[in-house]
């Protein structure tokens, strides 16, 4: 009874295991068939195809695409938060901080390239769901970033609301960093050096007004 | 034969203004039909079934669909660029520049609303060709109000990299307002002057910072 019941067990835990990597798979498959087409185009098919189960399995996984989406959406922005992490770890010297920053986005963008596309591409497009997602997971991601910033000491007497502004501000001009380094030709490697000196220049000269700011609304507390 | 040939003509013309009303047509359902999908997912099917033509007749106006999204690239940067030359030629009084130029956008966005959203959308989206294409008149839009802003005392003495890394700065904040304009949903209208007023502070923000900058490389001339 129980060298069956440990089998049973063992064979649970695999059938789990296989299962977590059918998911894993499947939300790989449908990030890479995201090259050249939209997630509004993509099938259900298609990515069943290229992970090798037939198409009804998805269900095991899935309701549908669109909970597929949201899944991808969940996987991109652990993505960026990991990004904000590492740079709140890493030694910043003080004369570098932007170089530095820009820096860590670009190997983000390399080395989560699939997440960054999606989010880029995403954010716009076709599936009002997963559209939503996104802009939710922006502002949160927004009002991290604001609370990393509101640490620093010229930020100290700006209202949240301001802080807010500055972040946002911040995050786009990232995206569009991102989204230009994920359009650099493979043949031409070296434009990417310019999109990094652009992006610091950019935060560079937002951080350069931030002294100058006055917040027309009181900081809390004040 | 005078009156034969007059009929002639008169008919051609007809047929030529027949034609050019059907190309509109055939444009504006394109645009009509990406409310809730993107152009990668849109079919020539729909399009012709939604102006009411036969499918084989799209070829007498475009090659294929993607010579249709070169089409609403160029007629969308159209209304980019009127949108510029309002912003040129409308007095703004000195005091509400900032609040004044956001109107200006947030109107636009209002007034060709079909326009902006697919510029939005597929600037990252999913057929290549459209995204090039979309990214080269982007470039442009940049120049044009880097050229826009050199006039002005504060970047005279400005590297031209540097004054086009601000425009791109604008530009990209711009388009993110655009979008969020976009999304404002129809039942909490109010949520527009919240936008419009962060887009303002970042505007100001960003111009608050230019007579502190210090461009590394020497102005034109210099």
């Amino acid at each position: 009874v129980n060298n069956r019941s440990r089998n049973a067990a063992r064979s649970a835990g695999a059938r789990q295991v296989h299962k977590q990597q059918t998911y894993q798979a499947l939300l790989h498959a449908a990030l890479h068939l995201m090259e050249d087409q939209s997630f509004s185009s993509l099938s259900l098919r298609e990515v069943t195809r290229e992970v090798g189960i037939v198409p009804t399995a998805f269900y095991r996984h899935f309701r549908d695409m669109e909970q597929l989406g949201l899944a991808l959406v969940d996987e991109s922005f652990d993505s960026l938060r990991e990004m904000l992490r590492s740079a709140r770890i890493e030694p910043m010297p003080d004369k570098h901080v932007y170089r530095h920053s820009v820096e860590i986005l670009a190997r983000y963008v390399h080395t989560r390239r699939l997440h960054f596309r999606f989010i880029v591409r995403e954010r716009y497009g076709g599936i009002s769901v997963v559209r939503q997602a996104i802009r939710r997971e922006l502002r949160l991601f927004v009002s991290e970033l604001a609370t990393d910033l509101i640490r620093f000491p010229d930020f100290s007497r700006w209202s949240t609301e301001d802080v807010r502004m500055v972040a946002a501000l911040i995050v786009n001009a990232m995206f569009a960093t991102a989204e230009a380094i994920l359009d650099v030709p493979a043949e031409r490697p070296e434009a990417e050096t310019e999109i990094i000196q652009t992006a610091e220049k950019q935060l560079r000269l937002v951080l350069l007004a931030v002294p100058h700011w006055r917040s027309s609304t009181p900081p809390i507390g004040a």
